[in-house]
């Protein structure tokens, strides 16, 4: 991919540039000066603008060669814009209407026009203000499950899977950025890393387990060599946007071939910070938002088992776990897909205790926790977080399933820990 | 890749094709009219030549658009020569002398000409012959824990691996043969199968082991979709050539990036197999010779761990178990080795047992036992080695080290199964 004629979009120079695409005119008519355009990129990487007309509405979004979040002293390649489009036509035939609708892509120009999902607001943003969204765990668990079934062997050819890992084999810098600021970053002082003051005791408590750091490194390690399925990599509450009916999962950029249990794995994760945040958010409401986040959690997991076995008896047409080998000998192939399963459970309980590290130690926290502004409310609240994902990752083999997971949780958002 | 010129090579136009290179004129002067050519290929798959003149000698390896082994109803393409190639080139930097020193490669001929070995012989020839070579185990547990370290994100930069995984991603087909023949078909009635008769009971008993099939498609998964390493991926004795103390692995067109364990637990039941044949091929050196095939596979695991270890502490820069992370800050980093190895060293235990099967069950038997002609003599031996897989690909935690491994092996060896 070549990037000479690349230039970043500004709120003046969009309609000029994009006004003649027929994909763009379709939505919003074919007089530009009309356009209304907004940039409102406020995540880490990328700008986003919101371009609107008397007819329609649209998303432009374009990567910047450098992470927004630091500057341009940490440059990041424009090619994560390629790789974001191959992820959303990939999302959108493996789980139909759960990613938004791509109307034009640019390679030169790494942007990407796409549908306008409104009045959707990013639910991380809902989450910290209180609001419920019906028939979240299911939608998450579904699109979870039929992205890991459909992207793996379990259902593709294999000549098809493996060229499709050797494309998103040329995605290395943003694994990169999970590989380091998730993996390792948390578990010693790193350059970049930050933290809530008053947490030391109990960093230095997970910095030095030399048996976690082990595990960590065995789940990095499954993370660059496993290629399994092809993952969203980024699956957290900002990259969920949600009514309160209507959901969708946005910004695949970090898509990579990956174990199936780290999608589910990193959304658990963050639906339980924002059910460890919660007291510094909620009034007398607080019992019964945090119960109905763990039903997010378990409704979620439900969903996933649910519809992972049903793609296990209907699609299983790829070369694992034939059919040739089970059922049309007479044997049954249930406990061949409760072994997948459990090591899925698995992986998953330790990237989401890795998530629940990284994103209180390491570099991008989350709003969950940092809009606390008081840090002597926010620090035991990060604490509690902290040590559950440090059982989560050492004790990920005697935690039976989601219930217990949640019933976890609530023992340990009763513990004062500073 | 392109074909379009490519034409197979015989014995009376090799001379004439190939006489003018500079590189085998080096080795065999500038008369191609006094070479001798004799195509000597006994393997499944290439045309092979050695080409003679008085002042020395080289192998033409050229790969043929089929399975040789099958005819020309298995297509197979002529990529692998490329990929051959470049397996050479990295084993060659990863373990220097331990694979054929490479004179011309052409990509459109798909043919490699190299070193020719001499006097060296096919290894599996020299154990149905009873012959011993010097320092084999620890040859090739050596070169098994340089190639797996030193291809792995444990040694190489990310960069480098993730580009190396994506050229290896378009070798679609010889995987296939691997997928298939080895880890599948074995356990069910596959069109190409085949085996000695009176192993009928044996074979059902394993047929009807759901747990076995199970676990047997548990390493599929993990072979076609774990990219630790690049391994040889056909390592077994008909891959080595060696004079009584000089040894080469040759072959290479199955690499692949893998599991670290795959390509000793492949050798591991190579070794076994050749053990278990035994007794059809010696007299009364039979007790000292089994002994020293044992004593190889316990030398190999021996030299695999100390060599791992060794890599373990002095070239640990890659991405995996970073020193920040460990000694830098004071902690040891062995359990996170050892956890590792034991990794290692059971999927290596399974691998070993699917391999032992798929040799007596599937396409491609080997001629430990092939060259056994009574039957009455080869069922029974064949039905140690397929118990004894069993046993490894079902209880691989339970076996300890290798010592514990050759025990075993004598246990089986001393029963009376048909």
């Amino acid at each position: 991919m070549e990037y000479a004629n690349y230039e970043a979009l500004t709120p003046e120079t969009l309609s000029t540039r994009l006004g003649s695409l027929p994909a763009v005119t379709k939505h919003l008519g074919t007089d530009p000066s009309g356009w209304q355009v907004r940039e409102v990129g406020d995540g880490n990487l990328n700008l986003v603008f919101i371009v609107q007309s008397d007819q329609g509405s649209v998303i432009v979004k374009q990567a910047l060669p450098y992470v927004r979040l630091v500057g341009d002293s940490w440059p990041m390649p424009l090619y994560r814009a390629f790789y974001e489009y191959h992820a959303l036509t990939r999302q959108a035939a493996r789980d139909p209407g759960t990613v938004p609708e791509i109307y034009y892509f640019d390679a030169d120009q790494a942007l990407i026009v796409m549908e306008f999902l409104s009045p959707h607001v990013i639910l991380r943003n809902k989450l910290i203000a209180g609001e419920k969204v019906k028939g979240l765990g299911a939608f998450c668990g579904k699109f979870c499950a039929r992205t890991a079934f459909r992207g793996s062997e379990l259902s593709l050819k294999s000549a098809d899977k493996k060229a499709d890992v050797g494309l998103f084999s040329g995605n290395v810098e943003i694994p990169a950025i999970t590989e380091g600021l998730v993996f390792t970053d948390p578990y010693f002082e790193a350059e970049l890393n930050n933290h809530t003051p008053g947490l030391e005791p109990v960093i230095n408590e997970l910095r030095n387990n030399i048996e976690l750091k082990q595990i960590a490194q065995q789940m990095l390690t499954k993370f660059a060599s496993n290629t399994q399925t092809m993952v969203h990599g980024d699956l957290h509450s900002g990259s969920i946007m949600a009514t309160d009916s209507e959901i969708r999962v946005i910004d695949p950029e970090f898509a990579q071939y990956a174990p199936m249990g780290f999608d589910i794995g990193m959304l658990t994760a963050n639906y339980l910070m924002a059910f460890f945040s919660q007291p510094a958010h909620r009034g007398s409401d607080l019992d019964s938002y945090q119960d109905w986040i763990l039903s997010v959690i378990t409704d979620c997991w439900a969903s996933f088992e649910a519809e992972f076995r049903s793609l296990w008896d209907s699609e299983r047409t790829g070369m694992l776990y034939p059919k040739t080998l089970f059922e049309d000998q007479g044997h049954s192939s249930g406990a061949a897909c409760d072994g997948v399963l459990a090591e899925i459970w698995r992986d998953a309980l330790r990237f989401c205790g890795i998530e629940m590290h990284r994103r209180c130690l390491s570099l991008a926290h989350n709003a969950d926790f940092e809009t606390i502004e008081d840090t002597a409310v926010r620090a035991p609240l990060e604490a509690r977080n902290l040590q559950m994902g440090a059982e989560l990752v050492l004790k990920s083999d005697t935690l039976k399933d989601a219930k217990a997971l949640v019933a976890l949780a609530r023992t340990y958002n009763a513990r004062n820990i500073l």
